[in-house]
Parts: C-alpha cells; structure tokens; sequence
C-alpha cells in the first residue's frame, strides 16, 4: 500500500492555531489536508482509496493528520470527508457512490465516534464547487459547476453562492447523463453514460481496445488516461482520435451544463484534468466549433467561463475542510443561542 | 388565415372583474386566454403564428379580447406574453428565438405603447412551469421542470417556488442539448440537438424520409407528428419505430434533467403532448427500463413524478396571465410606496 506524504507550504503555524482537516475520498486515491481559517495548505497526504474498509482508513488518515498538527502547536476542530454519490449532509450519510463499488454509510456519526472531533460529510464535487466560490471572492452571486473528471464524473453545483443538490440530492450527477445512446455500459447499469464514455477508466478502455484490436499506435494495453493525452500531444493518431472523441462529449456536457443550468462559471477539475493543455485546446476547439455554428450556443459561451483545475490544487479536500469550518462555528453559535 | 374562436367556460363574469390577458407565442400558433384572479378562462382564441408581423399580430389580438371581455362589464389591467427564446422579464426584450425566424425585440413596451395596457413577456415554457406551480398549490417548495414539446422543445423550471433562468438567461434551452452526437442538423445550426430529434417537426421528417425511401407504411409524405403517434397506436411497424426514438430521447432528456437539477415534477406539455397515451405510454416503458437497469436511475426516477399536460389546458398562455396578474400587482404596491 503505497503512501505518499506532501507537506506542502512552510510551516507557518501559529501555535493554537483552530485547524481542520479535509478529506476527499476519490474512487482511486483518497486525499487528505491540514487547512487554517485563510486556507493555507499545513499537511498534505494521499493513500490508494480502500473502499471496502473505507471507515477504518479514514479515522486512521484523520488521526494521523491530528498528530502531525499538534506537534507544532496546532489543533484540530473539525473534519470534512467529501465523498461521491447522494450525499445527505444534515445525517452525515451517503448512498449510491458506484465508484466505491456502491458503498453506503452513515459515515459522519461513524467517524466522529472514532476520532472525537465533529465530522461533517458533503459531496465531492459540491466540495470542490465551494472552494472555487470561496476562492472566487465568495460572493453570493456565484453560479458555476464544478465539473470532475476522474474515475468518476460528477458536477459540483453553486446556485446564487448555495451549494444545490436538488429535491432528490442527486443535481449534478452529470456523469450518467447520456453523452452517446448506445454506447458501452456504465458502472451504474445504464449505456452511454458520459462517465462511460469520457472519465479516466472509458479513456484508458478505449486506447487499450483499440490496440488489442491491432491498432498501431504509441499506447499499449497497460495504457492510462494520462498516456493517451500525452501520446495525442507528441501526435500519435490513435491518442489524438481519443482525445477528439472526449473532448467532444465533454464539449457537449458542458454545452447541457449551460442550457439546464445557465451557469456563469464551468471549472473542469480530477484527475483527468492533469491533462492540462493537451485536454484543453481540443475542449475549447469544440466548444468553438459549436460556438461558430450556432448563435444560441455563441450566447451561452459567450457568458461563461470554461477552466481547468489542476488536481494538485486538491479543491475536493480544501472546499470540505472550508465547509467543516464554516459548520463547527455555526454549530457552536447555535449551541451558544440556546442555552 | 384561419382564426378560431373558442369561448371556453360559461360567462361566470362579475361586472368589472380585474382580468388579465395570457398570449402564448408559438413557433406554428399563438393562443390567446383571459383569466380572471382565479384561473378561470373567460376568452380562448387561437391564430397561426405570424412572426414577420408579431408586434401587429398580438396588438390586435389583445383589442378583439379586450373589447370581447369589454362587452360583459370585465376589465382587463394587465397583459402577459410568453415567447420562446432568451428572455428578460425586466426589460421585455427576447432574442435568440429560433422557431420564429431568430425573432428579437423588445416587445413588452412596444405593446404597452400600441395597446395602452402593462404588458409583461416572459418565458414560454416558464410560463407554463409556473401555471403548474400554481395548479399544484402555489408552494414555495415546488422544484419542476415542465417540457414544452412543440414547433421546438425547451423547459421551463421552477426551482424553490421562483422561476429559474440561469446566469446567461438560457437555462431550461434543454431543445439544444445534444440527443445524438452525429444526429440532424437543428434550426440553432448545431448537430443532433433533442429539439432535431424529437420535436414535432423532426417527428414528422422522420416518418416523411422513411416513406421517400420507400418503407411501407400506412404513413405518408404529409404524415404529421400526430399521424406518427395515432399509427403508432394503429400498430404501424414504421411509425411504432419513430415512437420508440422519440420516447428513448425523452427519456433520457428527462433522466438528464434529474441528473441535473433535481426537480421533484417533470411535465410535459406542447403540441406534441396531445398526443396523450400514445406518447406516454411508451416513455414511461423507456423510462422504466432504466430504473430496472440502475440503481442509480431507480433513485433518480423514484422521488419524481413525470406526466403529461394536454396542450388545450393552455398552460402557458393561463401562466403568463397569472405571472402578469402578480406584477401589476407588485408594480402598482411598489408604486404607493413611493409616494
């Protein structure tokens, strides 16, 4: 079990300083920081996710980021775990997460039993919305959809400065919206979904298939996402006809995004985002293709800005950790009003 | 030019009841209502759209029905008009309107200027989803989405009991988001939008392409969206096929839909809802076989009510009447406050 261990700023830690921890648990890594009330970055860790043992590596990763902290004279006053699928903040539970092969739990009164610190639990993407609203200037007329493209796709929705979940607490589960209506079968038990067609795995699927079909190309058949975009980059064909293939459905995506939603903000962020330019140019080719065909989505573009995220940023973790801040406080305020 | 006069309830008209006229701008027809503070309809009319001359059209459309209502004693203080495209309720400006030639103006004053009323203009499939909400009680926690299928198709949402626009004003233009990739061109000049693959006219191309190529059918070259459906119905092997497209589209737009905002109502109305069980039927089977295929969708469509409006109720046209009910209202208490 590999762990990795990124402190990431100087330690400029005031002793007593109030802390909390964010995690953002990823159907392949789970991340875990350390941030302080300005959103400074103390402790940084990233361990392969366990999905089927996914309370016990949790409690252990916060334990681990409480230690570390207090050695310096820092305390921990709350924890974040940004997870996918339904979320249901107010219980702490979540449901439906395919990519944790469907785990379910109850999972904020489970961790805080374990750890001792209030834990609150939100969406992954609704997480990683949040920090880019908060990063943003945090004014409440921020609309935008943070759009993960990861293992999984999903999109973190800020309606007006509010996260938005919608009446059935699925808004944003854009990841099983069909980007190809008799394309391959998804994770979730539908066909064509557009995580199916475009989230890291689908991209890796569709180098490997082509390659053992005997298609020449750079890639082989251990080929990942990350390959293909840096394989298209130097100009192998296979890798360039992939990446027009995903850029085009996210193009589309983004396109639904727009006209549902009339978002201002749409940020592309997980890992798939790594990609960089090489993900972006071909994006912005097709969206300005769409741009050039049509008035209608000229208007809806034209409005809107369209970003990458690096996953380094680790805005899932942050935005969560922002989140468990904001609610520890108002959690005591409302203590405090009734006593 | 065809005109139809449709009185629709009996004349229950207190003298010098407070009335309101809802016009309800369609790609192929305008319907024409006054209401009074209860919903009641008190005038139906229903002409063929005439894009070129709209300003002139729904001039005098709003006198014969003033003058109509005139007759019994009713007054009307205030005018609705709901039209299709990007619409800004403030200003009484609409663009972007692509079923009616790319139509733009800033209507609301110049009606008010040639008709000596208030006029208001909003949304078409906004208005609807508000006449719903209306119907439904009124509440503040309504969240719908209510489908107009038409000339063209776009959704009208409701989102905590307020109509929704999105940042650029084009959210609900769900007409535009991509059904099949590689699908027919749209009137918005993009590829395989849902309104080119579903919508009544794309309905209609598709039975009258098959027949050109010499598919037998009891369709023929003039088939309208309402021929396919009742041939569907008939048992026609052709049009049980365009049914089956069209309903598999609509489903997955819905599915879309809750994947991204979450809405608790789907309604679908337009022309093309006259269609009744023989549209409903099979979207529901469509709809069906998704939620048995997933989880995921199951959760989705579970908390969801889908149902279809027939076009007579004039959803719009009765919405946009209430909605300008509601504003002369607020205008004239916002006046006395000023004074």
């Amino acid at each position: 079990m590999a762990m990795s261990m990124m402190p990431e700023l100087p330690a400029d830690r005031t002793p007593g300083a109030q802390l909390t921890v964010g995690i953002d648990v990823g159907g392949t890594k789970t991340a875990c920081v350390v941030t302080d009330a300005q959103d400074q970055v103390l402790l940084h860790e990233v361990q392969p996710t366990e999905a089927t043992r996914l309370p016990e590596q949790l409690a252990m990763m916060i334990r681990h980021a409480v230690d570390e902290v207090a050695v310096s004279g820092g305390t921990v006053t709350a924890v974040g775990v940004a997870v996918p699928g339904q979320v249901e903040p107010r219980s702490g539970a979540f449901a439906l997460a395919v990519n944790l092969g469907g785990a379910a739990a109850v999972l904020g009164p489970q961790l805080a039993q374990r750890v001792g610190l209030p834990c609150f639990v939100e969406h992954d993407a609704a997480s990683a919305a949040e920090w880019f609203r908060l990063a943003n200037g945090g004014g409440d007329r921020n609309n935008l959809a943070y759009v993960s493209v990861g293992t999984g796709i999903s999109a973190g929705i800020v309606l007006d400065g509010e996260i938005f979940r919608g009446h059935n607490g699925l808004a944003g589960e854009i990841g099983h919206v069909t980007a190809e209506p008799e394309g391959p079968l998804c994770t979730c038990g539908l066909h064509g979904c557009l995580e199916a067609t475009c989230a890291g795995p689908a991209i890796a699927r569709m180098a490997r298939d082509a390659v053992a079909r005997g298609r020449k190309s750079a890639l082989d058949q251990r080929a990942s996402a990350a390959d293909v975009f840096h394989a298209a980059a130097r100009g192998d064909p296979l890798a360039r006809e992939i990446v027009s293939v995903v850029s085009g459905h996210l193009a589309r995506a983004i396109r639904g995004l727009l006209f549902t939603l009339g978002v201002q903000h749409v940020v592309i962020g997980g890992g798939v985002a790594a990609a960089g330019e090489d993900l972006l140019s071909p994006l912005l080719a097709a969206i300005n293709g769409e741009r050039a065909a049509s008035a209608l989505a000229e208007a809806a573009f034209a409005q809107t800005t369209i970003e990458l995220l690096s996953p380094d940023v680790e805005a899932g973790a942050r935005g969560v950790a922002a989140i468990a801040r904001e609610r520890v406080g108002a959690d005591q305020r409302e203590g405090v009003g009734k006593r």
